[in-house]
């Protein structure tokens, strides 16, 4: 079933071109290994925690699978230095990078041998990490959770695909056999997706998290953040309600706005707290209708874009 | 060459499944003609104006093509009432709308026999459309030009195709073949662009403005006027950077800001004004290269989608 057009497979060693994005508080060793042990390929988030907490999650996922799996860096933590030094210390099999520039490390990693996909939103940041020796790119567009940026997948991936010649991974918008058709029509390899694992079987978030995403509609997301300097998207609740309202006031400052925000998305992940919670979505939410195993998710979405492509 | 599987084609009697997008003071009869003639379809744009200017469009691009074409009314004008008149006078081939909800008009439209295609931004609005006797509806992303809604093309497309049985035309980012076969991966049954139209060599706007859409870059548009409730997007320019600023004051008056951007649009298209004319793009502008005819245009994109999608 290597029947997908896609570099990406050949280079990670993988069955089918889909990754699962790393998600802070979200994406533990049962999650990404449920994904690589499905063919896709699994990734760790090193998210805000320190060199010891990372250590002990590649450790967990390597009794987990045998096969290749990836860690996230969220390039805003306050321990980048140390889990950047940790994933060539374990020798991790892939490395992506989000919320930033990952410049400084770029070349102890790719002399460690390690294959880096960083996560990107424009053309400029992309062509700049093809040259310092990314093997790939995440492309992704403002539809994701999470942090984004200001591109929109359908128009920024075909610019991406034309300005670099590693291949091109899809994020933003894309849950299902159709979003992943599409994105190979634009020009990429393969695709990421966060949303739709969220509601895996195997994702320990609360409960209350999964039934939030399987009720959103079309309209449920909401980018806030923008003024703060780091946008990111979530389902509306009375904590983005509330947050939006922070941000256009010219009374609160930015340290107010951010104290309020800390600790939003560990709320919503780990006590589905209904005020005070931060639940991270795209805007393909909409899509998902049902908690599935990985495994599942990963092969409808396979065998729906096959269809789809002819192949 | 029918060979796109899109009832649109057989619905409006054209070769091909591509709109050229309404779009105020740049589409004219000649590029609207231009379009038809090529096999897709030419859409003129009923703008602010009154009916007298509408029924001069009409009667000129009769005299230039017999193809079916659309006229575009734009819900926020102070004369819809005026032109939604028109068309059922006329007897236009196909309307379609933007810029609000066209609820009101749908009943004398559809009685009329008029084939109505709004165009909509969110799952809610095109089923209640559907209900109201719309033969298809225009799903439009926030990377298009002009005035935009919340959810991105990726995304929003096959939600709406989910929840409506009448055809979907996907807009939003697309300028290319590989823009086309994407959006009928995610279930469209048709394209609109505008962006890629702008550099026609039919459409009449100023040379200054082609120009700026073949120079720009993946990064070069953004979204002003969301305060104002009424969001576009265009390329950064004196004028919208200004723009944004006002938005962003809390001195600035609603009425100031309106005021300040009245004319824009126009200021752009017939003079070419570097400081204060607004210059509506989507994000697909970086995507285009050359100023071509309108045929050639719609060709390239159509025989590169065939090849992409096996057709």
């Amino acid at each position: 079933m290597k029947k997908f057009n896609s570099r990406i497979c050949e280079l990670l060693d993988i069955t089918y071109p889909v990754f699962q994005g790393g998600m802070a508080w979200v994406t533990d060793p049962t999650l990404a290994a449920a994904v690589s042990n499905a063919g896709g390929l699994g990734i760790l988030s090193a998210m805000n925690a320190d060199a010891d907490f990372l250590r002990s999650q590649i450790a967990k996922i390597r009794t987990l699978t045998q096969k290749p799996f990836g860690v996230n860096i969220m390039l805003m933590s306050p321990f980048v230095d140390q889990v950047a030094q940790v994933v060539i210390d374990e020798k991790v099999p892939v490395v992506t990078t989000g919320a930033g520039m990952p410049g400084k490390y770029m070349e102890g990693w790719t002399q460690a041998g390690l294959k880096i996909i960083p996560v990107v939103a424009s053309v400029a940041f992309a062509k700049r990490l093809e040259r310092m020796g990314a093997v790939a790119v995440i492309a992704e567009g403002a539809e994701a959770g999470g942090h984004v940026g200001d591109l929109n997948t359908m128009a920024l991936i075909p610019q991406v695909c034309d300005a670099l010649s590693i291949p091109v991974i899809a994020a933003g918008g894309i849950a299902d056999g159709r979003g992943m058709a599409a994105a190979f029509m634009l020009g990429a390899e393969g695709v990421q997706c966060g949303t739709c694992f969220l509601v895996a079987e195997e994702c320990n978030i609360h409960p209350a998290y999964k039934e939030k995403i399987i009720k959103a509609g079309d309209t449920d997301t909401i980018v806030t953040g923008k003024k703060l300097g780091h946008p990111v998207r979530a389902l509306k609740t009375p904590f983005t309600r509330k947050f939006a309202q922070m941000e256009d006031s010219p009374d609160v400052t930015q340290q107010e706005a951010d104290e309020f925000g800390a600790g939003a998305l560990r709320r919503a992940v780990q006590e589905g707290d209904q005020q005070m919670g931060c639940y991270m979505a795209g805007q393909s939410a909409g899509l998902i209708k049902k908690i599935q195993p990985a495994k599942d998710i990963i092969e409808d979405m396979v065998n729906q874009a096959s269809v789809l492509l002819k192949l």
